[in-house]
């Protein structure tokens, strides 16, 4: 109607628009579908380069995927070959479950949920058969009453069991399989009269794919949780040792050691120390199972192993703090003296936690790491003497300057003391487990900024801890 | 031989000695009996007290036991009633296993695992029997061969990808039970010509038992993972704050407001959130199964949950460098009104996260804990103005003596400015899921020690850190 009253050139100017607008939508429709399928492309490469860099991190991840696939392959022999069918039969199938229960990354873990679940089952079934019989006497109507009552109230009692932190830091995947055996076996027993022979299937199947498990884990390329836990005890002292051998450079800005503006990845890497708790816990209730292997014997200390952890983590913690002040902000001028000790404090303390770390992965005894952390106190006390000299500062100069600095000095000193505390507890290690004793080659006596004297490694690495020190000097004052 | 040169009296006393001897060894072996006696016992009631504290300190674990009892209780009524039997026989113990490794403590996980659990075996058993099908037009030779292949390859590339870490942290339950189901079905297929009906058995039997464990779950007493994320979230932050409502009172030693010196507990508290990542990061994911429950709605922001609880984190990484100097030693005479500036600042602090933690807790918005933080804010400038204006000091003071002081005083604002972070993504989330906005009753603003004065609630938030301010400070001078 309105249209009517529009000259013909706005007509044409409105299908021009239309026409317009609909290849405006059909490029819009293709571009569409074009983003659509480039963002998938994207995805789909994304993703399979993360898997190749999985497999190229740690190809044991490789190795161990194919181990699993051989021990499900092998025990379905137990389906494949007609002999062993006839003695199995349907129960065959238990090998299968256990294999893919009890098979995991490390050999400790393997053992411990294989030895566990035979345990368990064994228990589990002579129990089971007991409560048979028991229900057994009491009649046709009784007994499925009074099975009921077993099942429901072991399952109450071990269930509540597995919140006792002790036990299900321990005995967790032990109480689940005794509960499902018990409750298999007794419910299964009063339909199937062959109870014994049902119990005896059960256990035996699981002793066949538990032992298919543990024998290929050992044999195979074994990755032990016990090498595991060491090596990521001495991976991360070397991650802060890292951050504190970059950390001078960065806070005071010399970057002229090749440390470029791009290269702080290292002031990032201590961060997977902070939540380290969990993962060393469990590494080490694994390797409690584990037979000796190579440099470890059976009873390896592995527990002194999550004291010198529980350091190093107080220690990246610590880092975290420091790290709160390597920012973009106003620094006041500092003398250069101060700053040069600073970084000597921040740099042997590295050394020597780079020597502790080199001294557990090669499970020698760490001569140099003490010459370090005497160097690092040394450095301590020397800046203590700079502060204590006034000609250094400047009359115009107020406290408040001092404020930001004093807190990452601090915190240094706090850093030496937790080294000395690691120091302290690999010693005892190296001492638990007769460590190599190997002169250092290379004498690290001389500091490299050199210029407070280096001291000789003394006997006793229980010395008082700095800040003390700096508290007595102050009140000497 | 040599008795013979010896007197009466020696062989007498010999023999006395003798006898004491005797005497000693019998009342040793008597001791040693009871003192083993006292440890069993000892050993026992130390047990026993845990046990019943266990169940004191969250009755809802006794919940908890008691529902896993039920779920398995009736689900054993498949082979207690024979109509049920004669449908299911012996697949009904999938139902048993089922509700062993899906029933879990919160209603996410148990929602999780059952729905995965689930789809993975129908996925499975679906393509299971296509490999059977598949497997079966390669001959009598051909067929073990080729399903040993299949069964191989899946257990292989499924293994692996439990490593790939974002399926490792939601799918890999429902990775195991795919490849379980798959070797199962394709394996028994084998031997069993009814494959379908092995399947529909085992799908059946597994939702069976999956859904008595949801529905008890969900019904009886749930206990929601999203719920118990929302209390550890505001329980971690009421433990820091808890630390620094109590710091200044301990670190200056001004015990007169009823802090004892045995009363240092509150000074641990925050050592559990050092380590809590994992267990938000398990509760996160299992929340998002939820349906909407109480006060939270299906799709509650729970990710915002995990930032908050990583700026807490942080948070007391700063507080474990703080505790380090809580400890008996020389402190130099820090002026009066220093210290009730760095108390209040503490003070304050800990009222802003209490204020945060409340608001949390009962989903109000925080409206206190920005005058808090304000108020701490002003207390550091304070402070700020303090330390520059010399005449406060002694001239015989010298630096050093500011060194640990300054710490904590740095420490401090990095704590404010950590809980200045806290706080705006607490009210991100409030924003998010609309928290109430009820006004405080008792107004917050006076601070206690009073002499900084309180500033307005402002509505930005985002003002620039305190440390900035410092250095700005400072270099004006």
């Amino acid at each position: 109607m309105q249209a009517k009253g529009m000259s013909l050139d706005i007509m044409y100017a409105m299908d021009l628009d239309q026409a317009k607008q609909e290849q405006d939508r059909l490029s819009r429709g293709r571009s569409w579908i074009e983003t659509f399928r480039e963002n998938v492309n994207a995805r789909v490469s994304e993703f399979v380069s993360n898997v190749i860099k999985l497999g190229r991190d740690d190809p044991r991840r490789v190795l161990h995927s194919l181990k699993v696939g051989l021990a499900l392959t092998m025990v379905s022999l137990l389906y494949f070959c007609q002999p062993l069918y006839n003695s199995f039969g349907v129960s065959a199938m238990w090998a299968v479950i256990t294999v893919l229960f009890v098979f995991e990354f490390s050999v400790g873990a393997t053992l411990g949920k294989g030895v566990m679940r035979a345990l368990a089952t064994l228990l589990a079934a002579a129990l089971a058969v007991g409560a048979h019989h028991l229900a057994n006497l009491s009649g046709r109507i009784g007994e499925p009453i009074l099975l009921g009552i077993f099942v429901f109230l072991q399952a109450v009692v071990f269930t509540f069991a597995r919140f006792y932190p002790t036990i299900k830091a321990r005995y967790d995947n032990g109480l689940v399989v005794f509960i499902l055996t018990f409750s298999l076996i007794s419910v299964s027993g009063y339909r199937d009269d062959e109870i014994l022979k049902l119990a005896y299937h059960r256990l035996s199947t699981i002793l066949i794919g538990g032992s298919a498990c543990i024998i290929i884990s050992i044999l195979v390329f074994p990755v032990w949780a016990g090498e595991e836990l060491h090596n990521s005890i001495a991976s991360n002292m070397d991650k802060l040792a890292s951050f504190l051998q970059g950390f001078g450079h960065v806070y005071f800005e010399m970057d002229q050691d090749g440390v470029s503006k791009q290269d702080k990845s290292f002031l990032q890497g201590y961060k997977t120390v902070l939540n380290s708790k969990n993962n060393e816990d469990n590494l080490a209730n694994f390797a409690r199972w584990e037979p000796g292997h190579g440099r470890f014997q059976f009873r390896h200390p592995w527990k002194q192993y999550l004291k010198i952890g529980a350091r190093t983590r107080r220690c990246a913690y610590l880092i975290e703090s420091l790290n709160g002040h390597v920012k973009p902000q106003a620094k006041p001028e500092i003398p250069g003296k101060i700053r040069e000790t600073c970084m000597e404090m921040s740099l042997e303390c590295g050394r020597a936690l780079k020597e502790l770390a080199l001294a557990i992965k090669t499970m020698v005894k760490p001569f140099a790491a003490r010459v370090h952390i005497e160097n690092s106190k040394s450095a301590a006390e020397n800046l203590n003497s700079l502060l204590q000299s006034s000609g250094l500062w400047d009359d115009n100069m107020d406290l408040l300057q001092l404020v930001p600095m004093a807190t990452v000095v601090s915190l240094l000193i706090d850093v030496i003391n937790c080294t000395e505390e690691i120091a302290e507890s690999v010693h005892e290690l190296a001492s638990m487990v007769n460590f190599e004793a190997v002169e250092p080659t290379v004498s690290p006596e001389k500091p490299e900024t050199g210029q407070s004297k280096p001291v000789k490694p003394s006997d006793d690495v229980h010395t008082h801890s700095v800040i003390i020190v700096i508290g007595e000097a102050s009140l000497e004052n």
